[in-house]
Formats: structure tokens, sequence, C-alpha cells
């Protein structure tokens, strides 16, 4: 077994660090990303993998990335954010740097590590629902990533929420994280404070609506303010909804609520879990999911990354 | 291995079959659903399944069941149209029968006999998406029916289509199956009549609107009617929208399409996969799922639960 690397891809920086066994992170280090040029891409992934593997006694490279990754996981089929073009990743990689190379859904790598080290430690069917800038995740069904018939299962930021609804990135119309994401946050925010109806927000950011941000949304409820909590409230009504639609497919024992809004803590969890309740199907009359925060924030995907690396040497 | 019975039982009746290694109903027999008296209910399912047992040279006999089954599968949480009752259906049945009986939900039962026999031979990522008066499913993952954590997964007919929209039995909110079910076909034949935009439907139905049927469109739209085409035409984007949610989430080779409604053919197919090409999150960039017609009719769950509760005595 031993140490490996995580490395993890997203559309602004690359995070990359050395995972012991128990899932702690001895050293790491971080890089923006050169989004439009696969062939820098990939020679930054080796530069900051190899940096690491030449500090420590590493057996193995596990690599995240936001976007679409092939049945075989070797390549990505297509990433919104990031250039990674179709050349087979892993192989490339794995030449370079002269040991083993997995790439895995930075999603998949997140829930598999709330698995394996964060909150869902033991629960073998749980889903991953990571609210970031869009809305990712990861699908722990019997105890294994599912991965579906062409790799790509787990793309939850972008079932249906309504029928006609908002342009997504995707192409499509309507996606739950036009709705219930980091993003959507911000827009409400933003919304709030240019009519009036969230002075202290408007403060927070030095009185342009534009500038209001997600974190001061944060900041504020943490604070106590009441228009910034009840933008949480909001929030969670889609969030509610979008995470029924998963319960009644996929019935888990445990919902996992991670990704950067997932800080607020109990401001996201306790109004969602209600929102939840309410929207369930068969509410009363079935199990209930738990729902819980993660554990492990904005490393899950790099630990996880990493640990699926490993597993995969041994 | 040898012969198995299964029974299906639905909301208005209890279809029973011997059903030999090749899928094949060498037998059969159905009565009406006691609806209201669980007791009446085993006894009746008991009396069909025995009857047939001692015709034949039977290993075992497999439940169907339209409800939310157990993680252990041997009782019902609830059951919207069937009175169930909490008892432990297999042991009181096993007693009486005097053989292994297994208890399966009716859309994961289809779902393995296409799987098996069907449709969706030797595919193992595939969903079952039954049109019927409601929207029953089951999911095919990795070779297996897969359940859930409480044994309640594949409740795809109440995945959330439109926020706040029609009531659903289910006691939410703009499920699924309240905008692409055979119910809804026929709610939208019925308006069409009566609002004069479907004439040759109201004869049909002998100037009564609230007269026609689900079938009667179909008949008419095998006729080349168009008015009765255009029904299928309008069902299939509510399908669409539902179906592309489960390939975002599930990511499936193959989605089967089963239920009575599927019995119109390519006049629900050819529509359907338009829609679902349209609706699709990421589409041309990432393999997308083959829409299929299910091959095994109303047979499939009943031929499913005989299947499962042979290979559960092998």
């Amino acid at each position: 077994m031993g140490l490996a690397v995580g490395v993890d891809v997203g559309g602004t920086k690359i995070a990359a660090g050395v995972v012991d066994e128990s899932g702690v992170i001895i050293d790491q280090t971080r890089v923006p990303t050169p989004a439009d040029d696969p062939k820098e891409l990939r020679a930054k992934i080796a530069e900051l993998a190899g940096e690491l593997a030449g500090r420590h006694d590493v057996v193995a490279v596990g690599v995240g990335a936001a976007g679409f990754v092939n049945a075989e996981r070797t390549a990505l089929y297509f990433s919104a954010h990031v250039g990674w073009g179709t050349e087979p990743v892993t192989d490339i990689l794995q030449d370079s740097l002269g040991m083993p190379v997995t790439l895995e859904n930075d999603g998949n790598a997140a829930a598999w590590a709330e698995y394996v080290y964060g909150a869902g430690q033991g629960v073998p069917d749980q889903l991953m629902v990571a609210i970031g800038t869009g809305i990712g995740g990861g699908l722990l069904l019997g105890g294994e990533i599912y991965r579906g018939g062409h790799g790509v299962a787990g793309e939850i930021g972008h079932l249906g929420l309504v029928p006609q609804g908002r342009l997504c990135e995707c192409g499509r119309h309507g996606c739950f994280e036009e709705y219930a994401s980091g993003s959507s946050l911000q827009r409400m925010a933003r919304e709030a404070a240019a009519d009036g109806s969230a002075p202290a927000l408007l403060a927070a950011a030095g009185g342009d609506p534009t500038a209001v941000t997600g974190a001061q949304v944060t900041e504020l409820a943490e604070a106590g303010e009441a228009e910034a909590i009840e933008l949480f409230d909001k929030l969670a009504e889609p969030l509610g909804i979008g995470i029924s639609t998963l319960v009644s497919i996929l019935d888990p024992t445990v919902v996992v609520l991670g990704g950067g809004v997932s800080e607020a803590g109990e401001l996201l969890l306790g109004p969602t879990r209600a929102a939840v309740e309410r929207e369930l199907s068969g509410r009363g009359r079935r199990p209930s999911p738990e729902l819980r925060l993660a554990a492990l924030g904005n490393d899950a995907g790099l630990i996880g990354a990493a640990d699926l690396a490993r597993r995969a040497t041994s």
C-alpha cells in the first residue's frame, strides 16, 4: 500500500497532494489550471505529481477530473471548463511519471473519499451531492462507485428540474444546477441586493449588487442576518426537489452534502432536510435517507483520487 | 433448476403462471385482486400458486408486487393500490405452499425478465421504464437489480418533473407519472376530444369525451389518424425529459420502454427517442443510450418473478 498522490483538476486550479493510508494529506501544492491546452495541462499534472513523488515514497497517482470520463477511465469524452483533448491521459502520464496513474470523475472521487474516510463511512448505499459553482455528484451503490454503461453516471447536476427552464451550459434547459448550485445562490443574492430586499448584503458588497458573492451570504447568515438566512431557505427548495428525485430513483441510506456551499453547515442542512422530507414521494410510508454534511470539504476529490489509485495497485 | 411459478399482483388482477427455464409461460391463470384484505390477498396468491404447482413439477414461487418492498424482501412497506398489510408475506406463503417463496417489486421483476429473456439481453446496465396507469421502473446495474439502501430504489414514476405541479397519489406534486403515463395520455385525449381538436377520438368514444381510452388513441394512431399520432408526440415530450434525467444520473446503455402504452410501438418509440436526444445533457459529446421496446409485454413481471425465485433456490 503506502502513499499515493491525488491530483484534483478543476476549472481554475489544480490541487495535488500526498495522501497516506488514513486519508490524511501530508504534503500538497496547487497551481492555476492551464485550461486551454491539453498538452500543457498534462505537463502541469506530471510536474506537480513528479515533484511530490520526488519528496515521498509514492506508489501511484490518481487524477480527479471535472468532466465526462470514458468507460475505460483512460481519457475524457468532454469537459465543460477544461480542455483535456481526447488523448489517453493515463497512458501519457504513466509514461512520463513511471508509475501507475488512474483517472476518475471528481464527483466520484469525492464520494469515494467520504465513504472511506468522511461523513458516509461504512454506508454502502449513499449519494454525494456536491454544491459548488455547479452541482457535481457521485453514486456509491453497494459499496462501489457506480459509473454507468459508458462511464458517465452521476451527472446529477443535470437532472431536469424545470421543463423549458433556464438554459444550462450542458446544452439543455432547466437543469438542477441552474437552480440549486452556488451560482444560483449568488444570482439570488445579487437580485435581492439589486431590488432592495437585502440591504446588508448590498452594503457588504460596497453598494454594488453585481459584486455580491456566495461567501458574503454565508458570512451574513452566520451572523444571524435574516435576509441572508432566507436565501439559504430559498436555495433549499429546489435542492430538496432534486434530492427527492434522486431518492425516488436510488433510495440511498445517506445523502452527503458537499461542495463549497455546504460550508454553510446547518444553515444549508436544516432547510434542505425539511425540503426533502416535504418533497419525498411516499413520505412517512417508506424509510427516508439521512442527510449529512460532508466531512472532507474541498479536499475530498484529491483524497478520493489518491485512495482509488493506491487501491488499484494492490 | 426446473419450473417456477410467477405471480404478478397488480391493482386490479393477479396473474400467475408456470415459467420454464427459457422464460416461456407454459400454463397460466388469473383472478381479480382482492385489494382490500391482506389475508384474503395472501390466500388467493397461495390458491393460484398451489393450483399451478399441483399440475407441474415446480421448485419455487416468485411474487411480483406493485409497491414498496422492504430491504429483506419479506413484506411491503406500502402499496398505493393493494392492501398488503405489513405481515411477512414470504414466510406465510412458504408455510402454506411448502416451497421457497420470494418477493420482488414488479418493476424490478419486469426489468430482470427483459434482461434475461427480452429486449435487453446481455446488457448489464439498463433501465426499464414501464408506462402503464403510472410509470414503474427497474434499475439493472452491473448485471444485477439495484434495490437501494432500503429496498425501494427504482421508483422512477416519482422523479420530480414539474415543481409545484399536479398532485400525485404518492403525496408530492409534479411527479413524472402525472405527465407521461398511460393515465396522462388518456387525460390529454379526453381534453382534446372535449375541446373539439380530436373529432375522430370523440366519435370512437360514442360522442362522450369522458369515455375516450388510451387504447382508442393507439388504435386511431395506428390507423394513421393525425390527431391521435399527435397525442403520442405530446406524451413523448415529458417522457423524454424524465428519461434524460434518468440518463444523466444512471448513464444506462439501453433503456427499455415497457408497460401497456409501449404496445403502441414505433408511435411511442420514435418521438420519445427524438425527445431524449433533444433533452440529453451533454448531447453529442457523450455516448447516448439506445431506446428499445420491451419484448415481453405485460408478462414481464410474472416471468421475472418466476426466474428470480428459481435462481434463489439454486
